[in-house]
């Protein structure tokens, strides 16, 4: 198990450490400062595609950076990864904190590692800092899966735009492939947009719910539960086994009415005991009908083709926009335009168009 | 009732023909244009707030008009119009065909004209092309409707990107309201994209259903059961009563299972019969109630002033966008790329960035 390359023995024999630190700082500017070595792309790929988990774990974290000279080499990484990649089921998983995520994730990936199986746990979590204990963040909560050999944690990126986090989850799979993972787990919180990002490079999306006094609704964005491929009522154990299996009947009878899915799969719901390690099996199997399921009928490579032309154009998108809000002199006229759009002094169209001919001229 | 302008008796006084029609051409440039006389956006304004409906008609054609001259009095018309517009209930209403909305739209809007209301109905179809009989533009669906003197019914405006059409009636909804109009009603297809469009402009989103074999969902978008603040379950009637019934205790018992909504309002199911004009009132009352419940708790302004600063963003993004997939080159560069990642030759994000940098070269 690698975790996050900084605390990995192994990663520190390539770090080549050419500064000293803690020397005493008479003018901080002339500090030397600690620098790596580094590789080529073809060296991490290299490692990659020989399943080497430390230059693995690195070349995310190249990913990760915003350096320009990082982000160079990452994009030639994931290029030279991409005719090894695609070949794993990538599953999705959100649900509300309180629905047992963690706890499921590890009692299902072990199981997967048991079968043989090499996985990858991502996350995407645009709210998350590592230091604050984001989703997979603290790995204390996945103690039991993170010694499985064949199981890469990798906490989700850190706090940013929904749409960068998602992108480097999105290009960490590509590596991860490449690697040799044949199961992908991409792991959102059920509250926010995490989950349209999600469910736009997995292929089976699988919300899991806990049963209890109808408030476990509470928390989950309106629009996830059509989203979903298949329901995982989990804590169906000790007092809690009528309502789960309760619950599994009235889900089925909600997903029954609504609109048939574009894989012509329908979702259905299972009840399962993370803690208990019952149940977990059903909803793999789930996922592999799924996956033999629209693998038959063409859905499976169409479905990905389509997620592959999403995120071309959502990069394209988001760079278009980012031009516009990342300026600081837009920024501030937005703001306040913004108000009196709010206080009804100027049409939302009038607004805009005026903003546009300012950043027209502005360039 | 007031149909398309050029269809109208009253409409023509205002045209002044300078040019003739049907002279023998001899030099196509040389031939007189029919012209007419240009109003200033305050004698449209003027019209407008003294509830003619000869000027609305025309004020909604200059803001259906791709002329950069109509377009700049549209503007000023609705910059104008602003401070009287607003007290409204804006009503959604969508439904696969065969939902029967027309006969719906008819039927609830006969009642609301008979209780003094003054009912403008709108239509979002970026589908539609005048010519081709879109939705709302068939007027001989709606006889019943259209010969109310309180009832403005206005097709959508053609064919085009959803931006621009569903904007186009957003800003038709103000120029309404102004008028005088108290309750708008805006039509589409539940089979698009048309529908977040819809429910970003109105305070109450009805989904029309109607009962069946359980096919009746088949044409409808998952995702838009989600956004519906009451469902209707159309043609309660003859033998189909019973199923009807049934249809509504099944949505009630999914629309529990639905997260709650932002508004605090639970959704709920009620049957109807547009033919027989039965529950079509308690379509109605569900919707006044929900008005009276927002009102209450504050939902109703916070939601429209969410609303405004959503189409704020929503045009400056449509402005941003189209001058990239608006430009021809870019047009034929960007098929390029798409072939490439959809044949695995190139990374979604790898494409996405050469695009922006040939783009912003081009400029």
């Amino acid at each position: 198990m690698m975790e996050h390359p900084e605390n990995n023995e192994e990663y520190k024999g390539l770090v080549v450490n050419e500064g000293v630190e803690n020397l005493p700082q008479v003018n901080p500017y002339a500090t030397f400062r600690r620098k790596k070595r580094t590789l080529t792309a073809e060296e991490y790929v290299d490692g990659i595609l020989k399943g080497d988990i430390t230059l693995l774990s690195q070349a995310v974290t190249l990913i990760e950076s915003s350096l320009p000279s990082d982000q160079a080499i990452a994009q030639r990484v994931i290029e030279l990864c991409l005719p090894h990649a695609g070949n794993s089921i990538r599953l999705g998983i959100t649900g509300v904190p309180g629905a047992g995520k963690s706890t499921f994730i590890e009692a299902i990936g072990t199981e997967l590692c048991h079968m043989g199986k090499k996985l990858a746990v991502l996350a995407i979590d645009p709210s998350s800092e590592r230091t604050k204990g984001s989703i997979l963040g603290d790995k204390t909560r996945m103690n039991e899966l993170s010694v499985e050999a064949n199981a890469f944690i990798r906490p989700s990126p850190s706090a940013g735009s929904l749409g960068g986090v998602a992108r480097k989850t999105r290009e960490t799979i590509v590596l991860c492939e490449a690697a040799g993972f044949d199961t992908i787990i991409v792991e959102t919180v059920g509250v926010g947009q995490s989950e349209t990002a999600a469910h736009s490079m997995v292929d089976f999306f699988l919300l899991l719910q806990v049963t209890g006094t109808g408030d476990e609704l509470q928390g989950i964005k309106r629009g996830i539960m059509e989203m979903a491929d298949g329901i995982a009522i989990n804590k169906c154990d000790g007092n809690n086994v009528e309502r789960a299996q309760a619950a599994r009947v009235s889900f089925k009878n909600a997903l029954a009415l609504f609109p048939p899915t574009d894989s012509g799969w329908k979702p259905y719901a299972v009840t399962c005991s993370a803690v208990e390690h019952t149940g977990v099996k059903d909803v793999w199997k789930m996922v592999e009908d799924y996956v033999r399921f629209t693998k038959k009928n063409g859905y499976f490579d169409a479905h990905r083709t389509e997620q592959s032309e999403y995120w071309m154009f959502e990069t394209i998108n988001s760079a278009l926009l980012g031009g516009f809000y990342n300026n600081p002199k837009m920024e501030q006229l937005t703001e306040e335009y913004k108000n009196r759009v709010l206080n009804n002094q100027i049409s939302s169209f009038i607004a805009a168009n005026e903003l546009i001919n300012a950043y027209n001229k502005e360039r």
